[in-house]
């Protein structure tokens, strides 16, 4: 972790934005709690993105579905049977990792493996456990919290992760021994000696029953004690069907399925897109970097409905589209890229996908993903319940707007005989903690007074996702500032923006840092003048400048600032 | 059910506020998708009951807490051995139910036992199920979808329900048969062949895991198939608790575990308050009314802390300040009360609530409850993990401004002395799917036309709630409209209201009709004088009457409508 992002996090949890979930109880692995700054924050990037895709447009609605979801709806959108990720047990440290992101087998300089264990320990533990169990009669040697394995020589694997081995050298004649090598080890401490791979359903399962599942469950299986365990299984599940849910694995599959309730509700039919906000839930073996991946988290979800012929032209409009929101709220939109994805990391359902992906410190990481989805999802609801879907368009024309648009190629010359089809989808799909987090990252600067003191940090946040919009102060403690501090902040309040009075017995440029720090874009200031006059001070965080305008007039110069751009469609 | 509601509910899914969940999967029992229109007015309700109570205050502060919830943090706060149903079978019909609810045994006019079937076969099977197995012997009868039983007498149980039964004719000389009576009956049928009554848990669980909990189980117990159910129940809670997680109960936990990290990174103390919206869960047995009672629901919760000598003050505060809130934005204030509860009727932690109540076509029904906690949940949470959530002050006094307000009476003469103390919890606690619901019963209107016509709707609904703030409306659809109407749609938007455009081919009486039915406030209209003298027509849903302003002046008259009203404090 460099130290800048250290600094970060720490600003983070010192000044409200995050907290580790449950923290007085230890925290619970992975999982994350807004403060009052971040579910400020959290509220004004949805809010942004609500605006520009929901109210700015004439062919967008929103929607917001259940969290539960019975199984049927994700057997037959394939997240039942193909929503698994591969999962590995390493049989020495006891970690499980997926072997798709594990690295490869390092050696050191003579050949040999080393093992890096937690503590010295563990390190003599783990080579009794060698000795014993793993690779008996090999020549094992440890120094401090680091283990050798003396190896033979190493048979590298396949492409598909086949055929390989690691030859040990042994201590007596007997015949070497070989472990198969698959082209990974456990990514923590280097060790090889691991169980296959088995795959593992990403998704929370619960029961929609206040009778526990579990006690059912023994009811049941007790009759029959000599079954096998797979035999139990079956009539485990048996028991357990009817009332198994899940917490949905993305909000889309609610969409989908509202698909014909919306166009015939909405009186709407393509191009059209349902956009909808909300928490899914994946039980992810590795979390990683914070809020970045996280087994709840919250999804911004675009689906775009159209015409087969169109998608690929709506697939470079949404592209576009998504990309230019990302780097409108930048500080440094270099910092921001696309990634078309190669086929073979496409999901199950995808046809075309590109990433929205931002500089982590530790890398470029997907901040959304656009995919061209075709009708898989609503022709596999067709099949499973007969909804009717499809669309009959009388002229299968392209919009007007869309051919004099400029965008893109031209698709298809449509007929003018009446067609029928199933729409294909277009979806944007960004996850809320992680634009969170990268626009953390951006914003993030720190500022060198000189003199030697440690720098200052400045979070410039775009103001629209500013937590706070404006910090109103009074320049002393004394309560004849009072009044006019409260009516300003209170002239602010009306309209809807999120306003603090900031009366702490600071000196006033302390106070600005504190406001620098949480990334508000605005200070005003009562001070003796403006008792005389009525004026107050506009301060701006990027450029520390002051304006003195009256204060009647500040919530005109901040609307004006805070408005989306007034050349959007 | 009324006939208007029965209306009113038809225009709820007609016109996309509410869509039965998973409906082309034939619906999942209590969960609700929120439509186009439904959605909106729920971000409405949101966003007017945080702008109150965090934007337009000093002392309160947003939060947004993780829902699935460690173990400890719900065992700590009761939820895990307190937060229970009584639960009770019928044998005869397979439904469950709770006895707390459910009707005293009805007679007819000779005083024998009628069991409505659902049908004549289910009838006769019932009646063939009591002779073979629930009470042989004893005279029983049919009559279409009516069974009869026919009773010698009956002994009323006790106030706890003991001692009662039921005592049957025989159809011989044996000894009558008798049946133990708690006082009541499974609802639907009165049919008196119950269980006894069990305590079932309300939490949703689940398990934190990719590896699938049933699986381990069944390794787990099948190693020991001789063990009697409850030690092989005590094994899977060994196997699945560590890994155990539960969807949170209500939102308020979430607050008090990150009371003292609030506390520090605010840098506030008491009386202050943290509000938090959010999904929480229950595993309702009977779920009631549409979105009244589900399983899956969105809370808006404040938790106010305050010194033990200031809380009955601030519950009498909360009390009034909740209640007006909802009266600002009724049509019909006579329908909402409040309802102080019996001690008996209140929840495990609460040592005073006050429902608000709203009129219901089926009778009065919760909205909301402001409950004085007590110190309960914090000081469960200092017991398990030593967490410091105590507060000093200097100067144990009200603050002046508690003082002043002239609200409540006095309660306690402060010492000078300093003192320290674990604060008090006034909570307010709001089912945002009631609140919906409460407020589209409150604003449906039906008008009579007269002409013999039916009826048409309006939803009279505050202007803040209203799901479309406004309808531009080109005259007619002739391209000579349309650009005035996107730019005067366009100033709107910017402002972030809701603002569609209607052009659909109706008149434009039919177009402020179909608007008036999903409580559309105002209704712009582009019509010829626009395209001369730049004017508009603005037209109020309430009264009909329509105001010719210039277009750039709508923004300015719909904001000031739109805003709070300017004495909050």
């Amino acid at each position: 972790m460099t130290q800048p992002f250290r600094t970060l996090l720490d600003l983070c949890r010192r000044r409200g934005f995050l907290y580790q979930s449950a923290e007085i109880y230890g925290g619970l692995r992975g999982a994350y709690d807004y403060g009052p700054l971040g579910v400020e924050m959290k509220k004004n990037i949805l809010n942004s993105w609500w605006q520009r895709h929901v109210y700015n447009r004439d062919d967008v609605v929103g929607l917001d579905t259940s969290i539960l979801t019975p199984h049927p709806v994700l057997k037959a959108s394939g997240h039942v049977d193909e929503f698994t990720d591969l999962l590995v047990d390493c049989a020495l440290t006891k970690e499980r990792f997926r072997p798709d992101k594990a690295p490869p087998l390092s050696l050191d300089k003579n050949g040999h493996i080393p093992i890096t264990a937690p503590s010295k320990e563990t390190a003599l533990a783990w080579k009794k456990a060698i000795e014993d169990q793993f690779a008996p009669n090999t020549k094992v040697t440890v120094e401090g919290n680091r283990i050798l394995l003396f190896v033979d020589h190493i048979v590298q694997p396949d492409q598909r992760g086949q055929g390989g081995k690691i030859v040990f050298q042994m201590l007596d004649e007997s015949s070497p021994l070989e472990l198969n090598y698959h082209g990974y080890v456990e990514p923590d401490t280097n060790s090889p000696f691991l169980t296959d791979s088995r795959p593992f359903n990403l998704m929370f399962k619960t029961f929609l029953d206040p009778i526990d599942p579990i006690d059912r469950v023994i009811q049941t299986t007790m009759n029959k004690p000599n079954d096998s365990k797979t035999s139990v299984r079956e009539a485990v599940d048996q028991v357990l069907k009817p009332s198994t849910v899940f917490l949905r694995p993305e909000t889309a599959q609610g969409v989908f399925v509202n698909f014909e309730q919306v166009v015939r509700t909405m009186k709407t039919k393509p191009p059209f897109g349902i956009a909808q906000v909300g928490k899914s839930f994946r039980n992810e073996i590795r979390l990683e970097h914070g809020i970045f991946r996280t087994p709840e988290f919250e999804q911004l979800e675009l689906e775009f409905f159209v015409a087969p012929w169109e998608a690929k032209h709506y697939f470079k409009y949404w592209r576009k589209e998504r990309y230019n929101w990302w780097l409108e709220h930048a500080t440094n939109p270099e910092k921001f890229r696309q990634r078309d994805h190669e086929s073979d990391e496409m999901a199950h359902y995808a046809t075309g996908c590109t990433d929205v992906e931002y500089l982590y410190p530790w890398g470029w990481g997907e901040v959304e993903g656009v995919a061209h989805r075709g009708n898989y999802d609503l022709t596999q609801h067709i099949k499973n319940t007969g909804a009717n879907f499809e669309i009959s368009e009388e002229k299968p024309a392209l919009s007007q707007e869309v051919k004099e648009s400029g965008e893109g190629e031209a698709e298809l010359i449509p007929t003018e005989t009446p067609a029928r089809y199933i729409p294909h989808v277009v979806e944007s799909s960004c996850g809320l903690n992680r634009a969170m987090l990268a626009y953390l990252c951006d914003a993030f600067h720190q500022i060198e007074d000189g003199k030697g003191k440690p720098p200052r940090n400045v979070l410039k946040l775009h103001p629209r996702l500013s937590p706070i919009k404006c910090a109103v102060m009074p320049l002393t403690g004394k309560d004849e500032f009072l009044p006019l501090t409260k009516k300003v902040a209170k002239s602010l309040r009306r309209k809807g923006w999120y306003t603090v009075i900031e009366s702490q017995k600071l000196k006033i440029g302390k106070r600005y840092y504190r406001h620098d720090e949480i990334g508000t874009p605005w200070c005003v200031t009562v001070d003796y003048q403006s008792l005389e006059d009525d004026t107050v001070t506009i301060r701006d965080r990027d450029t520390g400048l002051q304006e003195r305008v009256n204060w009647k007039d500040v919530q005109t110069i901040i609307g004006e600032k805070l408005m989306e751009p007034e050349d959007l469609d």
